[in-house]
């Protein structure tokens, strides 16, 4: 039977847990997810909102702890947990857990690296707190979804403030008790509601996030009193912000299961739901030569989530284009690949892209997975083109491999970081386990 | 009719408003609120609370810019903000809107102070920003209350975000586009659930949502963007966080009518819901020299919320006291007055408080105002002692005049601040609307 005081249940747990028990495939995927959120996090760094947060925070950070990654600037850790935590969403080309949508990396390894220059932290107790804390956020993530996301929550906010206080406390050592406090402290915190998707108030969330969370679990430390029972309590955080609370998803099998195994990563630089398109538009054109100017109309048959995520029709931003099924379709056909670049704001106005992501036309296919698309385009010519994407790239199913998560990296932080650098840092992701300090990798990824 | 964009008709109001609109009455409310404010903040200067924040947040605090109030310490303003707002809440005894039982200061003056000292601002600038900023909370705690607080939110963390968001704002001097996009960034960072009652984290969130609306603010005013309709879009903040939204509370006679003429203010260091019932017992005592070893008996009727809020049967600290109408009436039997003093964890633990305590009998009685109570004593003699409250002091229709004001603010200030600059600092209060350098305030009210 589950334990009924799941709070408690959690902080014990995390309290007790030592590197010497993670399975050798999690910390490999714990490597996969920090290799991914560096280069997400270096690339965006340059970004107009980046230098807009920083330009609001420097005036008030404190002394230069950590570093802003891709950048020269080095703050205070909350800050710079912020700052990195913001950048690591900024593309929403982070990684994702299929089941819930939280980005798991983002609130929890802007924290956990940022208090590893500060702190000494060998990268084996790096490796741990970034495993237990992406365990926390996805567990608690699935106790409340879907409900949750449906009421209005950005979940990679609302259930990232825990992964960042359980990483944080697990890394600062915290008991039992104060790991409690940590959590309960976390849940009297949650940020981000959907309303603030297609500005940049949506990378505010698991920057916030990251910041909360740690702050969190720095007063418990001290021992700032909070609740033993901040998650299950009749006021407590999932009755508050959910209508649904499966607490046997944050309880059962903790030291056994663990969530970051369901990690996924995204290979185009937008909204995942739309991923599955993107793919079977870029099979066609690969298979077919298609140009735009072939293209009569683009039917494509989705999960209803796309239509609730992405059904924006005339993106005028980049950042919009990142929302738009029509868009993605589009842009799948003319480049034929969907990075950064792909989602510029100059992108999305080029008039071959509004000419063809005007002929797109969704419909909502209720038999489909989230990770499927059925696609039929019609040619000028008269013909019809057919394909059925049965996983998208990036899906549990078919996971990008570590060869394109090395591409992926290098294509986010060419002309940022310095090029001979670059294959220092790869490496340093891979080998995390095995650094004596994992502050090294905040180091070599300033510019 | 009221304007649908509720968001955008609340920022516009707030950029255009003017010192010179604000009726006389208002400014003089404004400094009692203010009064009110630096008296509970400056009394809990030395609280456990604070110690345990401060050495948790000292390390990453910026350049020392504004005063912790009540002590030597002086952090970034952010920082300090969040201190102040934590201090202002620690002792439960700050006003209070009793509408929406949102305790309207202790988010918004923090921040406003703290800017202050960081850039210049007239006393006249900062008594505008002060009404915009309790004006706006109150209005959008009303919108989405009671069912907002029945979900399991504390509406001065929640709704205090987005007075501390427009109090900084406005002395900022945010255009309207920019306005709503702080307000918006509020939106997304409610801080407090109730289960957080009864522990250090209930102060926290003021002191978060101070910070978390000034930092909104700040990124506003660098053009971060957000949301044009953060309050009242399909997923904005009012359908996220209550079953009821009445956007017209929001948009209604805005300018006209201002929320802080509906201030409360305490005269006792407690839950506000019991104060009827110590009124009672303290009118009793002195009507009839009650002593504990008196009394058999102590039988309260009392309105539905006294049994929701405070229904601690057994308190074990001080903070648990508070909370607790069986306390509460006991100590108003022993002491005859309710002060800080009074809500010690030693006064819990007096063995003649527990037992007294032990014999009070609260009865929900659904036709009482939330200002009323009504009591029974039986005595040991066999006699009967009836007690009607009609009007709590403090409440609405019985507000705590100028002097007592005073009087309570010399209470919670002394042995903090020098004693020879308790009368200036008084004078200040009341003179803020005059004052070039409104954070002088700040500075007078160091340790």
């Amino acid at each position: 039977m589950s334990r009924p005081d799941v709070t408690l249940c959690l902080a014990e747990y995390v309290a007790g847990a030592q590197a010497a028990d993670l399975p050798e495939s999690v910390r490999k995927e714990v490597a996969r997810a920090l290799l991914n959120w560096v280069g997400v996090a270096i690339g965006a760094a340059r970004h107009e909102t980046i230098e807009i947060a920083l330009r609001a925070i420097r005036p008030f950070a404190g002394p230069p702890q950590a570093t802003v990654l891709g950048r020269g600037d080095r703050l205070d850790i909350m800050n710079a947990a912020m700052l990195n935590g913001i950048s690591s969403h900024v593309f929403d080309f982070d990684d994702t857990d299929l089941a819930t949508t939280v980005h798991p990396s983002a609130p929890v390894a802007p924290a956990l690296l940022a208090l590893a220059e500060h702190r000494p932290m060998t990268g084996a107790d790096f490796v741990l707190a970034m495993a237990l804390g992406i365990d926390a956020e996805c567990r608690i993530a699935r106790a409340v979804m879907p409900p949750h996301q449906a009421i209005g929550w950005h979940p990679t906010g609302t259930c990232g403030v825990f992964g960042a206080a359980v990483a944080t406390g697990k890394a600062l050592g915290l008991d039992a008790h104060r790991m409690a406090h940590a959590i309960s402290l976390a849940a009297t915190q949650p940020v981000g509601i959907r309303e603030m998707f297609g500005s940049m108030t949506k990378s505010f969330h698991p920057g916030r996030a990251a910041q909360s969370g740690m702050l969190s679990a720095f007063l418990a430390e001290q021992g700032y009193t909070s609740s033993d029972q901040g998650i299950e309590a009749k006021r407590g955080w999932a009755n508050v912000v959910s209508t649904k609370q499966n607490y046997a998803a944050i309880t059962d099998g903790l030291g056994e299961r663990f969530e970051i195994m369901r990690n996924s990563y995204k290979p185009y630089a937008c909204g995942l739901v739309v991923h599955p398109v993107i793919d079977g538009c870029i099979r066609l054109r690969a298979a077919h030569g298609l140009t735009a100017s072939m293209i009569d109309r683009i039917d494509v048959d989705v999960h209803p989530i796309v239509m609730e995520l992405t059904a924006k029709r005339t993106p005028s931003t980049g950042l919009e284009g990142k929302f738009s099924v029509y868009y993605a379709a589009a842009i799948g056909i003319i480049a034929g690949v969907a990075g950064e670049p792909e989602f510029s704001d100059d992108a999305v106005r080029v008039p071959e892209a509004m000419a063809l992501r005007d002929k797109v036309v969704p419909r909502i296919d209720e038999t489909l997975h989230q990770d499927q698309a059925r696609l039929r385009i019609t040619l000028t010519d008269g013909r019809v083109l057919e394909q059925f994407v049965e996983h998208a790239v990036g899906s549990l199913h078919n996971p990008m491999t570590d060869a394109q998560l090395e591409g992926k990296f290098r294509d986010l932080v060419a002309g940022i970081i310095p090029a001979d650098r670059i294959g220092r840092l790869i490496d340093l992701c891979w080998t995390i386990g095995s650094l004596s300090d994992a502050g090294e990798i905040a180091r070599c990824a300033a510019a």
